[in-house]
């Protein structure tokens, strides 16, 4: 018998969809009946799902059954109440609505002409973005797929703006001056990620020394950094300004960041990746005084916000830069409405595109704005909330400003001054509330010494739950280690 | 009153999923009602959804509606069987099962630990499609949004590899003997994008001219053109061999390419992003002789074979190198199991990762592989049959050798000798095609003379969809330009 050519029909498709969508709802109501941690041990997925490649079709419920049995336990609960690792990385139902959408539609993003949609609905998005965050119109959005993406391609465009664009010329190579970036001690590790990826060595990259209360840059320092590239023959050329830091959410002062920055004609990035989310809410907005004077600007809807993963923004003033820096135009992808036209595929790395303004569309209508703050608004206080009950208890510390949602803590046993033995003590009670299952947290080296971050907002948090977890605090300090 | 924290709950999600379900079958089911190309104006999309941001939820049946009446028309019909444009962008629909699996869930891929199955999964389908293809296990398999990315990335390889690591250095900056790119003109254009953003200057991509029959690298000429390089003291750092170019689906003789170009050391990357699903065909394996000589390997399995956009596969031999160029380690991504597990946030640009290995995962396993090589073997019938009933008609030329399932054609009229207008003819009874709605194909100018893709293979597109726009063809060359 021949084998069959078409598989899945629209009707077969139908069927197993609709059992997926029970699955799915099943799933997301009954996400705190499993630990929030994935226990399983490397290499124990891959040798369950690791059979030969299939040759025949398989029955949908084995996909499914191997979706419960295998995945699930696979995957650390990121939905679930009790997740306070990394960042909140939400993936509102709303937003997985218009993930679901896109996926259904197929469409393709490569120039404006193969889906007008596509490309015309980001721009949409990415304006109701920018005017719910308070930002002015001299800003130009698109949605790429990480921070660590977008920060890359900022530093690209800084580095051509800083040669004059080297397509006619000899690329970084032809460069006599080295060029320069700057970024703190605390910036995320893809800023140097890309100062590598972009080429400019990191013998050229300046990690500023930081606030020792506020953890946000020293500007001070970084004059004096820039004043001396440039006696040593150096050009800055970018530099990176971290609104929220990964290890405290700590907020460098973009206004003076920019000013030292524009005597040497230097681009300067924000990187807002996890923050950014608080500009939605106009009492936050003084902690990001000073970003209308950057060049380009970053955030994930896809964190605290709550848009599906993944789901980047980043902003730029000057696009005629981007574009040509980032573009390209074959023969094969012209059409006669190319001059009246967004082609997003020069605003960054790939040509081709999903449909991720659809999960952001349908994020923003279905939830509508107004409850985004709300949530946001009540994980601040839920952050305040367990702050503040750590400070009233004379062994704990919390060692960094609370300005959002991330509270760091460090817990004094009495007697112990080592700070080996303190930083081993950290690490250890957050091993150990992340072994009971019912919460997870990280702990994280913040200039030199370890502490433990309480990321509060999973979309599903409430207070009872951070006070849930305060209470795992409490008791893992005060068990003995094996 | 105070607005609602959480919008969706899962039971509401169920509600409205499950009309989107029927929804997204529906439109599958009745895809050949609606023009191929959008013909939508600039604008007309934005206008219609342009509405001020929403502040409250708006009804699911409200974003629906504007799904049909707005979305739909304003986007490519690519799931059509009268989509022959640029190259087949199928959404299969077991992939798309398998996207909305991995939306539901809503994973985060930052490290092993973050989601050990999002990891593992990409292990096991990477080295699923490896065995298929018929690759040793000398290849190591990662997921891409695309092959431009892929393609960077290998270009950072290469830059790194041939300057030893720029990490402890000057980077690019450091350089004194210029590194230089090597590509075929028919290359695609990411090729020459991923050399500037790289950093190596256009002034360096040397474009290698091709065989005017077979459209394939001139591999004499790229030996003179290393050796005057060589000569003018400056280095070859990589070549990008093409397997299925964008215009014609030429093949580059990757054998003959890797022997020149490891006498000077220089990174061998090959790009199949269109033809590398002819690599599950054993019968069409001789296309891709000597790849496993190269560096790096990239094919994308979200055009010809179907899983749904974004999933482009990017396989390298030196995974070390790949680490050592990508690798970031902060304290808060750090965890007992780093040295014994896969940390794919090492092996490209991005940190944060979307559940791609899904979409591959649920392909594969309900359609099976069989099901798959007998598609694409119609595929390669139907473009054979085309280009046989080209050729034997007088007017038309087949002017590239049809390798796969591309049909280059151009049309003779009676009397038209002259260059221009040949060429506009052409693009004219392209034109005529598209604006019936009944099929799209894509006009594009190879070697400077316009001729006229035939993309064969869309999921859809069976002999008599193929027969029918043979008869467009012939239909629209007759028809006097206004």
């Amino acid at each position: 018998m021949m084998p069959r050519v078409w598989t899945v029909t629209p009707e077969e498709f139908r069927v197993a969809a609709h059992q997926l969508i029970d699955w799915i709802a099943d799933y997301r109501a009954t996400v705190t009946q499993r630990p929030v941690r994935s226990e399983v041990a490397p290499g124990w997925v891959r040798d369950a799902l690791g059979a030969p490649p299939p040759e025949a079709p398989e029955p949908f419920e084995d996909v499914l059954q191997d979706l419960r049995d295998v995945v699930v336990p696979g995957v650390t609960q990121t939905q679930a109440p009790g997740y306070f690792a990394w960042f909140p990385s939400n993936a509102s139902l709303e937003s997985v609505l218009g993930d679901m959408a896109a996926s259904g539609l197929g469409a393709l993003g490569i120039t404006w002409q193969s889906a007008p949609a596509l490309t015309e609905m980001e721009e949409v998005v990415t304006d109701w973005l920018r005017e719910l965050c308070g930002l002015t119109d001299a800003w130009h959005g698109a949605i790429h797929d990480t921070a660590s993406t977008a920060c890359l391609v900022a530093l690209l465009a800084a580095r051509e703006r800083a040669t004059a664009i080297s397509e006619d010329r000899g690329g970084l190579q032809a460069e006599s001056a080295p060029l320069t970036v700057y970024a703190s001690t605390q910036a995320h590790s893809s800023v140097a990620k890309g100062v590598l990826l972009a080429g400019f060595g990191r013998d050229n990259l300046r990690l500023v020394p930081v606030d020792s209360v506020t953890y946000a840059m020293d500007v001070t320092a970084l004059r004096h950094m820039m004043a001396d590239d440039v006696a040593a023959g150096r050009r800055p050329a970018a530099v990176v300004a971290s609104l929220g830091t990964t290890g405290t959410t700590a907020f460098d002062d973009v206004m003076s960041i920019t000013e030292v920055a524009s005597a040497h004609g230097a681009w300067v990035h924000v990187d807002a990746a996890m923050a950014g989310s608080a500009m939605l809410l106009p009492e936050c907005r003084t902690l990001f005084t000073g970003v209308e004077g950057a060049d380009s600007f970053g955030w994930n809807p896809h964190k605290w916000m709550g848009t599906i993963l993944d789901c980047s923004l980043l902003y730029v003033r000057d696009v005629e830069l981007l574009i040509r820096v980032f573009s390209t135009n074959p023969s094969y992808l012209r059409a006669a409405s190319d001059g009246e036209v967004t082609q997003y595929k020069d605003w960054g790395i790939p040509l081709g595109r999903r449909f991720r303004a659809m999960k952001l569309w349908f994020h923003l209508r279905l939830a509508g704005a107004e409850a985004i703050r709300a949530r946001l608004r009540r994980d601040l206080a839920n952050a305040q909330w367990l702050a503040q009950a750590a400070d009233a208890d004379g062994e704990w510390e919390v060692c960094a400003p609370v300005a959002l949602q991330t509270v760091c803590l460090r817990h004094h046993p009495a007697g112990v001054t080592d700070p080996a033995a303190l930083d081993r003590h950290q690490q250890e009670w957050a091993e150990r509330i992340n072994a009971t299952g019912r919460a997870f947290v990280t702990p994280a080296q913040v200039e030199g010494r370890w502490l433990v971050r309480v990321s509060v907002g999973a979309e599903a948090t409430e207070l009872q739950d951070v006070a849930a977890l305060w209470q795992l605090c409490r008791q893992s300090v005060h068990v003995a280690s094996p």
